[in-house]
């Protein structure tokens, strides 16, 4: 149990059903001095925030973030910042029938399983909803980063079979679909029309990079920086891959076409490609991160299904409600956060790594 | 720092570097009880050990694992178990020269970065002969896994482009490339040889399930069963992707293609297919569960390579030494232990979800 | 930093300052199926509540709490428990000048000398305040131990130089100190009357005991059952020394005294004194656990006192405001909420020492 | 379970039983660069060593570290260092009968009924020679502290009812008690031989003090840097009180005698008096760090014992084999190595509470 902490030194909790009072997240050992303030998390998560087009759920969500502790004059503390955010739009009629069956794809039936009944109206703590804690949290990593001259970047790199094949970074935020490449965002919502009219869903791949990075994070063996990326974006519900750099395409490459060669430029080391997506060892080596995380389709149909109920019964089901086609737009935000955590995590840890930087640090 | 720890219930640390005196791992939270002996845990460490085939590093270790404490009369008693595995066969003559270039695609650069020196002999604490620790671990899970009937079983599911067909579990220990398809085996090892006589290494797939796992396993949120597998199998060095179940072809799937409906066999709840690879929302649902993890070449390639050296100059090196030119073989029971590791440690965390179960332990 | 987390299997994260919107506290890791209403966690809030008596300050808070997330139809449901108690009386302009100054035997200038900056309002993170949260995670504790039949119970066992002879359970409740012994309590009224008149203030001791705590709790070496205990009782502000069982007494004692003989009772292995406080080798033995914790004196006191303001000079002061006399009644549910916190922990972790155990829970 | 490991960035793990092959510690989170050598750690393990006086057991054990991992070229690598403790002198003969019977004071009672059956053999686990693990990764703690210019020193403050009077640092290496006052040595000297006599043992008082700390280390709340050494302290075996700074003296005290007035002192603040102990708040204020532990009598007497055997029939019984009269000399060392671990980690921890010191260390 009690696995709803992340994070080390920067260590995050988060709580909240997608059906309760409210949700929300305590960031510990966020620095004092980092300024934070609540515009700058609403900004996050109104990029996660439901009904934004026609490809995510009708449920209107307010999605707005109350700091409750942890900063005094617009600045850190160094003491834990809870973050709140009401649930404003509960209805949980759709949810009554959940109660009594399994949903395919959802988790109805493993919570039944682990906790012998479970808090069913929206998917509970499984619901999607609970990734509003991590982006929320995900916000303040980044104004960490951000001091520290760091950049995050997520975007959808396919819909379906919809890959994109261009990257113009501000095209991100002009389609619903936050795709890099206004061609494949046009094919793709046809596809996402296609697939609603079959009263189905798609899945899709989110990429994500982050530049500025350091050479040095991450520690070796267990607490590699791409096992802790790979663990912290598996952690993010229906993602059913990560890869990191090349990923599976390395599986396939020589050693010949997969080493990426040091150079020296402007007098440091640098690689002439990066196929390692940044991290050797896991240690990152100053080039850009690079990872992708595959998503699979909204398991919320409306065509029928074969399930079980809780009686043991075998029977046929329609589910309702308000549901996305497809969620890998909205988890766009929420895969920038977990990495945007896991960086931030990773800079804190490493400043123990060297005698001369403690020393440097309290001046002996 | 301190990343040499896995696990938290069933945890495990382990030390040692290629050329030093000796490898090891300790082992805490071994159930008071459990039958181990260095029989079993040298079973698991021979299936890693080089020196098996023309397809691995000539040095010869006998790998001979003691276990120095928490074994009393063949049982764990609760305490924590030592493993020490004498290094043998150090020629660092060979990596002199290491030391003063960094080798591309290894972790020289990067050690350099995070920590101003490092010991180079062999890749020090990044060689893949710090997996020895992981494995002896491993086959101590792997004990007490077999007590509560669950299996865990890894192999290769492809070399470079040739891969798998057919499944024949006993086939794995006949080949030297642990592939459970003869012919495809045969066609493997044709394509190393090709890759051998250019001087150059090959990656692969390594897949693993797990028979017998109950329902329940694994904790929503950061700690789901599918983050914990993830994280893991990403720590092995080289891994540049993992799967769950259908993996990144989950992505390209529709939600009815990709749903596993639930249907009642023999009173008990199961499901029809298996897309989500034995998993639901991070918990474990009670059937097999499934991983690929994706490595890439080795990087110890002896064709010349561009690189810079400590000096900051760029320079041409050719690697000499021991190495494999395809790890993925020895690279299966290390996904097996890794595997192995966090379902040991998911069922002992499983123990506290429920309020009846804990009155049941204490009969109250 | 991230020093906001208690506890490993029941694990508890508080968060709140002082003077800010509201305090609260994550429970993750309650067992799901566990009774849980606010009206429980409320009888315990107000046994810390101020302004109960002339000893406290006269600062009212109706420290009410709100259950946003984990319990459904007044179950625990196995996920985060997030509880809110709301500040409303904040009189922060008493705490003005405090931002200039450092108050003697207060946390001002530690907090400015590892933050750089601090929220004064009150002692921000520093105030007894912060207790709320632990006393609320201690009555989600205490359920769980009524429910495996173990109690706890502390009192204040003196005040100053006056100390409880007898001991009357029924009586803690009755007097405004808690002490189980009128007498004593009313001795140590007129104490404090005293104290009070010179503008001065006043310590004391807490005891805790615990019953129904079956052998077998608590690890082996650093995790020892007192172990954890002590570090508690020790987090709890003001505290300046615990003792176990005997404590001090016991250094002075032999072995002869000291030793605790075992002898059957009704089939059981039972100790003839208990000297040792219930807990051998870090281990609970079956007997009476037994703590106590000094408490110093409230820091706040009304007399002159000298110190240095932040523009390093040289100054004198009086504080103002509202401050409690003694703390040590208001630190008894404290006490006794960590003492719960802990033994709801070593219960949960003690589950997987065993392999019977386990394979009994697994049923195979 | 899995509670033999201690602390968080500087992270020790110890294993080993009393009869066993060997006992160790694998210490992991040392800095890069620092020097490290087996001389400087033996020197450490020295002081604990058995059979130094007729105070201590006639069991003579060289005690001779060897250091496995983690340094190349006398230096920390910033791997873990594990270092080994061959046993040397096992006569189980001695223990035979114990494996029978639960000797009081002792854990074997604790033992079975947490794990079902010991390790018997001189305690297993639970014996004093548990701590070398600790001794010898203190040495390492210590090697760090004087680098930053921070030294830790412990020594007995009395024995039984023989307490120190004046102090003389030069002293506690010159009488076998480890006193820093010759006379009170003496004396200590008169009253263990009388307890010898009568078959009986003594206990004490080990007094440690820290001097160089910056102020700003520990972190509120439930890490504050006293909960830590408490808890570090008390899970030393036979520790039953620790104190900080005045103690239990405290709860006596008015608050105008507690708190310690601030002034300026050559431009920096410091207290006139120090009856805090170094920490305000739970963080350090940059004077002395001070703290005692008492330790009960040993438990192995030889005088008649009433207990019971694992038959449930109670017995009498004569303990035999080689005990300390009196433990508290030889667990000087093992004070002062735990509050150096502390310290150690504290230092680390405090690194990244402020972004200032995050954005010097990383030169943005």
């Amino acid at each position: 149990m009690a696995g709803n902490t992340f994070g080390k030194q920067f260590r995050i909790t988060t709580w909240g059903e997608s059906h309760g009072k409210a949700l929300g997240v305590v960031v510990d050992g966020v620095p004092a001095g980092l300024p934070v303030s609540e515009e700058e998390i609403q900004r996050f998560l109104d990029r996660r925030k439901p009904g934004g087009s026609r490809f995510s759920t009708p449920r209107k969500e307010a999605d707005a973030v109350q700091i409750l502790s942890g900063v005094f004059e617009g600045r850190a503390t160094g003491t834990p910042i809870s973050l709140l955010i009401p649930n404003t739009s509960q209805r949980s009629s759709d949810y009554g029938e959940i109660a009594s069956y399994y949903r395919p794809g959802h988790a109805d039936y493993t919570y039944d399983a682990k906790y012998g009944f479970r808090d069913y109206r929206g998917g509970g703590r499984s619901s999607g909803r609970e990734t509003a804690g991590r982006v929320a949290a995900g916000a303040i990593a980044s104004l960490l980063l951000k001091q520290l001259g760091i950049r995050v970047c997520a975007y959808t790199k396919s819909i379906g079979p919809v890959a994109c094949e261009g990257f113009c970074e501000e095209e991100i935020a002009r389609n619903p679909l936050c795709m890099p490449d206004a061609d494949a965002a046009s094919r793709a919502e046809g596809f996402l029309e296609e697939c609603m009219k079959q009263s189905d869903s798609a899945g899709g791949v989110v990429e994500c990079f982050a530049d500025g990075v350091p050479a040095g994070l991450g520690d070796p063996v267990f607490d590699k920086l791409d096992a802790a990326l790979a663990g912290a974006v598996m952690s993010i519900g229906a993602v059913k891959a990560v890869e990191i750099g090349d990923g599976t395409a390395a599986a396939l490459a020589r050693g010949s076409e997969s080493n990426d060669p040091f150079r020296m430029e402007d007098g440091s080391v640098k690689k002439a490609s990066n196929h390692a997506g940044g991290i050797l060892g896991g240690i990152s080596d100053g080039s850009r991160i690079l990872l992708r995380a595959h998503i699979k389709p909204t398991p919320s149909i409306f065509s029928e299904q074969q399930t079980v109920n809780r009686n043991g019964e075998d029977i046929s089901i329609r589910i309702r409600g308000r549901h996305d086609p497809v969620i890998v737009p909205r988890a766009v935000v929420v895969v920038e956060a977990m990495t945007a955590l896991v960086l931030a995590d990773a800079l804190l840890s490493n400043m123990t790594a060297r005698l001369d930087g403690i020393k440097n640090f309290y001046r002996v």
